[in-house]
């Protein structure tokens, strides 16, 4: 979507490839991210007096929770997607099938989504919709290690950046690790670890940055 | 989607992520606009003649009605959304939440669409639809006003033109919020308060530009 | 999704913009055309012998036809617009509305595919469709009216290209118009005139061209 | 989606014009990719024990190789396309048709994955999936055989690269044809031999490239 990525530089036809890469993967997480919404079926009542539509509506919390989730589930998803290929000017081919089996989990979503909703607090699809979010953190973890290598990066992003973009990308699989074993005890209630999301990604780009920063001081020790 | 933005200037790494922030969210709102027709159920009829097509075409005019009010709806969201990033050449990384929470919304309005259509006149369907406007404009109105930020608006845009463009997003959550309260005493024909968003939208632009002009002819004052 | 339009000239603000319309409007294409799939319902069968199948996949020619129809049309649609918006390189802001409408219309398309596929041969449903066809063309026309106007269209485009291309556009709504009418006498068979439409639009454009080239030749006369 | 494409020379009228194109395709793409997941349809259950869970997502077992089988395929079309658009700086209008009528037929996926999931090891179905696909691994044959013509592949590409991209996109109609045969005999398991895809690919690839080879070798013998 871009002219040249930087001064004096024009476009090389890697380049062009990626930009339909990163083109074809937001759409593909931009149609699942709304089609989340047609798993929300519209009630249909008997008696259609304020009290009924209340209560219809009381009746949908879980499928609002479950569209709510989903939604910052597959947003954090693009969001991390657009930091890391934002940081490259080329790509391996070998990226091109792991972000497709990505792609593949991210439009799996509506359907773990729907399992989980319309079966509030039952511990099978809770375990359905943890090991999802766990395959989808996996896959998104090897996509981002592969696509992060040397030649392919910008010039002029420290490596400490790209240490702490790599490390971040653990918060996902982790916190969707736990949520996989609290489903087990406490089915429902586990999702609520995946609110501490945002605090494990901070942490391990913390990590990951100071691991970067203290190898490059004491090169001789590496 | 461009070149370079302006002669003499490449396209930075912020702009280039601009982009592709501004391509997911114009996919959302494409497809979120496409999907209000899925919640129009084709009529199965039993007896097959003219009479009874007609009939059933016309018991259907509720969901014409909100597919055509709910089309314009997230049709002008996506009119002041253009308008607003077409005068952005960087972006706050604050943006990205709100933008994200803008789409959450514009992907609901399908469900909170069908709701009303299939309950024609019904009190709560129509609080929930009016609702759901109110927080997509607020949101809206959140994004506008973090993004027209002075480092971020391209040069050359006036003072007096972001201000109308703030205020302009002022006009979707005062006609839903009037739409709300007319919610509860007449339902469903509170939506026509909705055709005096074009309207609200002009005098509050005509208003913010003023009051730029009003502060810059009198500096000393402020 | 261009770099220069031609060679000296910097993509202002205006071609970056129409770029963005551009693309939303191909979203919009793409996924009306896509959703027309999902109007065609899988066959749910009691006895599953291969006799069956057959039946029930032949019950289902009405919907594969519609299917087909609908795809070529809106992909007919999609083709003159890129014919016509690879024509400017500035827009019209009058230009807007009557976009958004037209797409309005497309999107509207799958309700309109399945209605005429799972009535087949009945009237109210082929009148119907044919008067979408008929409001489809004529938003197509106006908007490439509107579009195709002397400021805008690049330079180096001659007028008798331009002329052409406003003509071609009648082609559709004139096929529609005789659709709806033979609609009512012959329900469903009047969709064959549409197959007419390629020859319609070469003919339109050859009187266009003609007339702007006589239009050139005597400019006395006008 | 690019600037220049490469050095020294703007990009044209046309490249802009593929570049719509191109985008319009990865969309229906992603569109249809991504759609496949609506026809996987979430079980209701009457008893709510984890017993009658894993029964349920069970039974679900040929919706889901359904959807993954599709996901496959549709992900390799589009990379082949990826591949193929990449190599082009210009186009013949005469593949615009053609590649409306491959769309056409991904967007015709996932009915036939549904039709086939729905119906596990049912011969007929099994029989109208391979034909889905051999009319896809037809017409991407004719649409890449008229794309890769001498003026409008990129310079710098060796005919030997432009021979084998042709020879690969043979993998995938042999595949279809042979699993259509087999449909007949070992419905369902037939299409174990679409894995066989990467390697008939491999293989025709470098049939290609031998060929181009030898030709160039004696050029007074062809």
């Amino acid at each position: 979507m871009v002219g040249s990525p930087r001064p004096g530089k024009v476009m090389s036809t890697n380049a062009s490839q990626l930009e339909r890469l990163t083109f074809f993967s937001d759409a593909v997480f931009a149609i699942a991210i709304t089609l989340l919404i047609i798993e929300v079926h519209v009630p249909h009542l008997e008696t259609r007096d304020d009290q009924a539509y209340w209560l219809a509506l009381h009746a949908l919390q879980p499928s609002f929770m479950g569209f709510v989730l989903s939604f910052l589930v597959i947003g954090a998803l693009w969001v991390a997607h657009h930091r890391v290929f934002g940081m490259l000017d080329d790509y391996s081919p070998s990226i091109m099938w792991p972000n497709m089996l990505l792609l593949m989990v991210v439009a799996f979503m509506p359907f773990a989504t729907a399992l989980m909703s319309s079966n509030a607090l039952a511990r099978v699809p809770e375990l359905f919709y943890a090991s999802t979010l766990l395959v989808a953190g996996l896959l998104q973890r090897l996509l981002f290690a592969r696509a992060l290598q040397a030649p392919f990066v910008k010039p002029g992003i420290s490596p400490e950046d790209v240490a702490a973009t790599r490390w971040r990308s653990l918060g996902l699989p982790t916190a969707a690790a736990m949520s996989l074993v609290a489903a087990w005890f406490v089915p429902g209630w586990n999702n609520f670890l995946l609110l501490g999301i945002p605090l494990l990604v901070r942490a391990y780009a913390g990590l990951g940055r100071r691991r970067a920063l203290r190898l490059q001081a004491v090169p001789a020790a590496s």
